[in-house]
């Protein structure tokens, strides 16, 4: 891990008890990685901009969590296995050091809980934003990475957890008292979580890499990225809407506002995995994915068409969308 | 390689061309990568800042570069050959596409100068300046790569190239007309080139492999980053600044203005190889390095003491330095 003279201290005081022995003690110019014996690396970066990717008044534990586990999602999609990450840290002047101490106990905890230990990294100072790249290291055994291109025609299509919760807690940040008032506070929070800490599904790892074909993390819309994985896939799909699997919170606060339906399908940041399985797999990938704590629901199936594909809504029309894809805050 | 819908587009047309294998296109949510047989692989991670790290009206090719090779450097010290890289890339409003053409076109030519092609990465918008957090990624045999903290009591202390052209470069950059006006344009070019573009030395990697105890690049001034090389090691050195290798180009300017001397030794950008070596091997690897075309100069040795480095001047008198270390602009 490097850094100016002043940036050395910071380091030493606040991130290198969250190193890894591949990190070196955060001493060294750079870091030793290693899968394990016949696994591949599997490597991920995603970066993170305060006022883009976040609110600068987020807490600053939360937001190092977040940036950690954007890139674990891409880790669990892959069917791989956390093994550490670096960090690329460009701090702004108004980044204070009890901000900072926050940042580093919220990173530590989760490179605990997820066994993802920092190894190395580089702390700078910006005049912009907060800025945050990280850089996932994974493994798999070798050849099973779960690719986004391996959709097959035929292929069940899953989704985990819930889609749309992080987007409508999104807008609800945006929109402030106005939007959601009439809803309980347990229903407005969960929401509003799911934005601020996504939950990466590492869990499914395993079922993934037994049962999947393909798989990719839905981080900028469901619509968005399942149309991405169908097109580098050289393949359409019939989606049925109404299949998509929406929290109870997601339904109360679109029952009061039904346009906001569209935001949780296009919206970004659900962190939730988009799986193809061959037909024939696909009651043993749901009970394997059930066995591991995962919900997936199946919202529709791979055609060899090469249009963009086909969603239909509950009464069997068909629906566009303007904006496929999520641009951020 | 990841980003949104309209990133994915800008990733398409600029740097899907760059991506080696293991990037698999930049299609996917992660790349795969694996150290030959036998090695280990090395993993080392700088960012830069618009503002910080260079000029926002530097070329955006040489800026790409500049992110490129800082990386290369790391991975020169540690005796490591490239393998490719991550990059992570925050893109302000005002950098357009032309600058985009341009920054893609640089890195594109360095990474197939350096044989190390770009594997993955995400790119993002922020509001504030262009950020550039690098991930590179290289191969040494197995237990062989060189540690910062490997320096011995009696190794000799070699430093490649010259130092401080960059720093001088720099204060040029900043001080404008005024300063080094009576220098000739190829003297001028020399420093400001210095700045705008390191040169990571990795033609010294088996020199290093084979000779060296401990490495660093030195990045953030000779006199800091050697201090920090030394106090990792538990040690002390003796210095003589008389030896300090400098640049025709940086005589020139010195002899000018006197006082920049210590901006040399302080600065920071060298992007050279600060190298300890065991006493009974100095000849054979300055062999190597000459046979390597890199020049390498002795400017200490390593002693037994705990105590911060002593450096001594042409006369042999005590100096100390109120900066060791360099924080950039």
């Amino acid at each position: 891990m490097s850094g100016s003279s002043a940036e050395d201290d910071l380091i030493a005081r606040h991130f290198a008890p969250l190193a890894g022995a591949a990190g070196l003690g955060l001493r060294d110019d750079a870091a030793l990685l290693q899968a394990p014996d016949g696994c591949d690396l599997v490597v991920t970066c995603d970066a993170l901009v305060g006022g883009v990717h976040f609110f600068v008044d987020d807490p600053a534990g939360a937001i190092a969590k977040k940036a950690l586990r954007v890139n674990l999602s891409d880790l669990a999609a892959k069917g791989a296995q956390p093994i550490g990450f670096l960090l690329a840290l460009a701090l702004p002047p108004k980044f204070d050091e009890s901000q900072l101490v926050d940042f580093a106990h919220g990173l530590g905890e989760d490179a605990r809980a997820f066994a993802c230990p920092l190894v190395g990294g580089d702390t700078v100072s910006t005049p912009g934003p907060l800025t945050i790249a990280i850089t996932a290291f994974g493994s798999v055994p070798h050849g099973r990475m779960i690719p986004r291109t391996g959709v097959q025609p035929g292929d069940l299509l899953h989704v985990t957890g819930s889609i749309g919760d992080a987007a409508l807690g999104l807008e609800m940040r945006r929109r402030g008292e106005f939007l959601a008032a009439s809803l309980d506070a347990a229903t407005r929070n969960e929401l509003l979580d799911r934005y601020l800490l996504p939950r990466p599904r590492l869990a499914l790892q395993s079922a993934l890499r037994e049962f999947a074909h393909a798989a990719m993390d839905v981080s900028d819309g469901l619509i968005g990225d399942l149309s991405k994985m169908l097109r580098v896939s050289g393949l359409s799909a019939r989606v049925r809407l109404a299949d998509v699997p929406l929290s109870s919170a997601a339904r109360a606060l679109i029952a009061v506002e039904p346009d906001l339906c569209d935001l949780a399908l296009t919206g970004g940041d659900d962190y939730e995995i988009l799986v193809a399985t061959p037909p024939g797999k696909t009651e043993a990938f749901a009970r394997a994915a059930q066995a591991a704590g995962v919900a997936v629901s199946v919202i529709g199936e791979a055609t060899a068409d090469r249009h963009a594909p086909l969603f239909a809504d509950a009464e069997g029309r068909a629906r566009s969308f303007a904006r496929g894809s999520y641009s951020h805050l």
